[in-house]
């Protein structure tokens, strides 16, 4: 099991009238966190799909802490929650290294962008997507 | 059991690169959609309260279609889905006349923001989100 | 000479830590002020192209006063400042009744997507643009 | 002489439904390069009140080249292009090793929050300043 960990850059105009970082930019984040892991890492292991054919279906996010603007930028750790036939799971947490601000979670639909429709998990994308796989504990 | 729409306006620069509105946007719009219902109808109403202390706790939300931008916005269909101690629920449909794009849920907690904790839904706060309560079928 | 007025809408994330909508996000509200006066307006009388190819190449803006969210929105009052060969100037005045909040001017240039160059602008594109033109005091 | 050159973090949704970075965008590039800048450059030497008592009075920016997304990010080049009683000057270029995307000049006022008025440019801020004064040729 290996997480991996996405030093997001904050911008200051992250950060609301009420001084914190906006609960929606999280998301933002996390997208940033996704496009780091999928597009980037999946293009130099060879599941280049992945950064072609997914697509989000879900999100939940719970906030733990208020979050405000530093220059250093802020952790998002991730790993896989589940892979299934045509989608999979991306897990969260938005942290420094003694605050987790918040946690979440991604159900993402690999597609095929021509079709038009959901597509099977390749064998290449399965391959690189179990490294990360932390099973959801029951 | 009543419901309140919010018609939001978009922005054509919510679109982004796959030519959509960002899964991101969607949580700008429901946010949007509650500082319609919260700051203006419940200042209206006498909840002021609620405009000055209720912080996002969590989100989910499933998305159902792509949608693109439209000049004239796009509906926020919303209404409570519980009221507990000290959070409630508010549950929302991103939707036009036939089709629902995405379906939602926050929980939103009543907030001292003077003494820096949770405090109980007043009743005034109360009277105003029941009239919007329409529970979770189990 | 006729001037366009577009009733800009807010978002409460407008607003940056300072509690004043963000300098950046006046140059949203001009974007979707052009987006309703060229793409909307421009097809309705049949400049089409306008709303296809047309890049923005230079923009100016002055803050006058602070601006904060309001449910109403904002007024985004525009104009033509002079249309040359390929290019026109827009100007606008960000404001309600009694305030100017922000002046500023864009130089759009009229490009052919396709071909990667700018191109002439037409004449129905110079019949619309005509209409609003009102130019600058020397 | 000296310039300050600020790597700007770049995010993919960035980018609008041209495929570009949208050109609004280029001005919270400016944003965070002033903020590195200003805030954390000046709280190290000293000059702190240029984070806390700087208004953006004008903006003006020429788009050169069209910009997309990359994970390394885009230089902002910066350099101070006047200094005077109660404002200056900043000069950008966003630009990589050979191609320039955007020059950009913003007028900053030193401004008194409590006051609620321009004041004074400080010597200490005058000293940090002077550092990155690059006159604009005649």
């Amino acid at each position: 099991m290996t997480r991996h960990t996405f030093r997001c850059p904050m911008r200051w105009s992250d950060m609301d009238a009420y001084g914190h970082v906006n609960n929606v930019v999280f998301l933002t984040y996390l997208e940033e966190a996704r496009v780091d892991m999928l597009f980037r890492m999946g293009a130099e292991l060879g599941a280049k799909a992945l950064s072609e054919g997914v697509l989000v279906a879900r999100h939940q996010i719970s906030y733990r802490q208020p979050l405000v603007f530093h220059s250093r930028g802020v952790d998002i750790e991730m790993w896989v929650g589940a892979i299934k036939g045509a989608s999979f799971e991306m897990r969260y947490e938005v942290r420094d290294e003694s605050t987790v601000f918040a946690d979440a979670a991604s159900v993402l639909v690999t597609f095929d962008l021509e079709a038009g429709r959901p597509r099977r998990v390749s064998d290449e994308e399965r391959r690189f997507l179990v490294k990360y796989l932390e099973p959801v504990q029951s």
